[in-house]
């Protein structure tokens, strides 16, 4: 039985684009964060251009339908967790990217993928940086929904950094262009910024250009093993003082084993941390940030310290620390911290989160992008044991109360979703909360664009 | 005769914070754009502290009395032109900071100037890069409220990319904290990045917390001359589509001869366009990036090149372009525009300005952050000529129109202030305008803050 709104929708719009078919539609109930409260949507919409946006946002304007923006369904904070009587806005057909070499940018879709951005821009000898660990399987629109980080941001920052401009669809159904490709511009207030990070929440958005850099040179690696984490955490501090490594990566004993397990490629299985850092930065300097960092590890007490100029080399341990997640997901289900503080209490952070493994008898793996003090513990719980993931939950809102207590944030680049959407208001306060109450209001007054999510 | 009201707000503050002697607030009228519609302020408030900021904007509030902010009033837009009626709220007492080495970050009221940021961290061995020209006099405050930009932005990104968190008092005095001392933050929308460059419309900066890097490497400087200023900037984007420059300066004709008459440096009077480039990527690269940048304007048809990795050497050439507007300024009053345009665009655009000015006759000099497409047409008029005056108006408007038309902005780094704000729209379109309303309404809905400003 089709809904009679819905059969309008799918008047409006081309053959295909709304999809009712029920296993489709369950296949849209969650994201990557395999939301407990999902409900199932009354159609999933698959619009391929900006026009066909508008419609969708139109209508349900006029129903008062919620919709759910939705990229790739990778996200880890449930932004895109399906609502019963809602539908599911997906921008996965919309993939078009077009680069100019000349004033360096790329006016892209949402849907395609970080990693076919990277790879089509590569072909013009250009960069783009953002590098969430996700990054083969999210969508650029996604990353921008979110402001998504990734590893290279200790030295190239986040997807915001990129942004230079964008179209919108607000929740009216009102299309705008925010910006464009000027490197400098502040005529009116910072509306690109502004929907960056929004998850989903202020507008839809349907183009984005993108800000390219030269590309990369080849990193020096350095990887080192500690026996202890407080000292792997003073490190960091030291050389983030002193350089800008183009990676500084840290994984606990848990994860170096976990992936150990799984590639066995030689990694101190006894080590308390393992850290994986890199410069970029070119010929000589590079190599000496290496040198630099090495020596940093060797007086904090490394107990292994590993050098390379090798850029596959090089690769193998960045890849090892990508693949932490996958590898931790192996021995049970995850929920997938994000908490960030700032660099002097990363090792207060770290010891924290081991505490609370204990206390609620779970095991937390600790991984993090620690040049910018953020982390990820994993916590590892088996669905089936419900008195299990009952102290799997407490852990992972113990660990956001821990983060705010550090002077930290409950989310370093995943999104506040619908999963950490309780302990906004315990970071930011009342004044912020109806700072962002204001602004959702004013620019979604009927909270048709994802209700629910963020604030 | 002073206003009851103004009487209350004296009751309220300590001694001295409100000041009404008409010599002191007749020097607070206008800030560097003279602007000649500017009011007489009922009294100029100095606070020093958070709290007499939040009840001076509970008083403006509960009497309805516009506030303009102010820094050190180097603004170039009119973004602080007094209002009859109105109060200004000068923020140059507030001039606090505390530099944390570890986070590599400072806390900073908004009073200090970007100079003085920039000499505090420098002793802990920090560097804060932005750096407007006239950072030797402008407010850190007044940067962040403009999302000011500079010289260094080419490579180093512009004020926003260096505020972590803000403290900001909104239009009913309460005063909230934005963001912090974290690198990685996506905790509810992006407020701090909404505050930055809102030019005092949403609320008041009180304090802020920057983002420092470590110090910059001494650069490679490469000065070249060119008889033609579409090769000058050929060469600018062939250089930026390669490699990221640390400077990447143009001067015209008018701009090199004004300069030459005050410092008397040998600069090539005959030369059409002169570029000020730099590198300061470490050793041996910086060195291979200026030997590039002095090929490739060679390539191009540069009439003389000269190459220093002399600091010295290469910081007078610098200098030189930073004393381009003061030189400009002493032929005649300057209107100073500010508009940018994507970099292919540049040769249009400085060839159009030319146009403008021949069909107005008045001397039009160009400077620009030609890396960014960023230009600055100094219009140089004399007051006395009412004629001339009217004409160097209608250029100032027609080079807007100019930029518009090649898809540019119609300011950069400077803020749209009130000379600019009848060209915003045509700029933006009325959507857009009408979504900077929305948010103006939602954060301020009695329009107490800098009425009349921005949009």
């Amino acid at each position: 039985m089709t809904d009679q709104r819905v059969a309008e929708l799918v008047d409006e719009l081309p053959d295909g684009v709304v999809v009712t078919d029920p296993d489709v539609v369950a296949a849209y109930r969650h994201d990557r964060a395999a939301d407990p409260g999902a409900g199932t949507a009354l159609a999933v919409v698959r619009p391929r251009r900006t026009e066909e946006v508008q419609a969708v946002l139109r209508w349900a304007s006029a129903h008062g339908v919620p919709v759910v923006p939705r990229g790739m369904g990778t996200g880890l904070s449930g932004g895109a967790t399906a609502l019963d009587g809602g539908i599911v806005l997906s921008t996965e057909k919309m993939r078009d990217i077009t680069v100019d070499p000349v004033t360096r940018t790329a006016v892209v879709q949402p849907g395609l993928l970080n990693a076919e951005v990277k790879k089509t821009v590569a072909e013009y000898d250009l960069w783009y940086p953002p590098d969430p660990s996700s990054y083969e399987i999210c969508s650029i629109g996604g990353n921008i929904a979110t402001n998504a980080g990734g590893l290279c941001c200790v030295k190239y920052g986040v997807t915001t950094d990129y942004v230079l401009g964008l179209q919108v669809v607000l929740a009216d159904g009102t299309a705008v262009r925010l910006g464009g490709p000027r490197l400098k511009d502040v005529a009116g207030l910072s509306l690109t910024k502004l929907f960056v990070g929004s998850e989903g929440t202020l507008g839809v958005i349907t183009e984005v250009t993108l800000k390219l850099l030269p590309p990369q040179k080849v990193a020096s690696t350095v990887v080192a093993s500690f026996n202890s984490v407080a000292a792997a955490a003073d490190a960091v501090v030291e050389i983030t003082g002193k350089i800008r490594p183009s990676m500084l990566e840290f994984m606990d004993a848990v994860a170096v084993n976990a992936v150990e397990d799984k590639l066995k490629m030689g990694l101190d299985r006894n080590a308390a941390a393992m850290m994986v850092a890199a410069s970029d930065d070119r010929g000589a300097a590079g190599t000496e940030d290496a040198e630099y960092m090495a020596r940093v590890f060797t007086e904090h007490g490394a107990t292994e310290v590993f050098s390379t100029a090798d850029p596959d080399e090089g690769e193998a341990f960045v890849a090892a620390r990508r693949f932490a997640i996958p590898a931790v997901e192996a021995k049970g289900s995850l929920l997938l911290e994000d908490v960030g503080v700032p660099l002097p209490a990363l090792a207060d952070l770290v010891a924290g989160v081991e505490k609370l493994a204990a206390q609620h008898d779970v095991m937390i793996s600790v991984i993090a992008h620690a040049g910018d003090g953020n982390t990820h513990p994993l916590i590892v719980f088996d669905p089936a044991d419900a008195d299990m993931a009952q102290r799997a939950q407490t852990a992972f809102g113990d660990i956001m109360d821990l983060a705010i207590s550090l002077g930290g944030t409950i989310t370093g680049e995943h999104g506040v979703g619908r999963l950490k959407r309780p302990w906004l208001a315990g970071q930011v306060g009342p004044d912020v909360m109806a700072l962002n109450q204001r602004i959702k209001a004013a620019l979604d007054p009927a909270n048709i664009l994802n209700p629910g999510a963020a604030f």
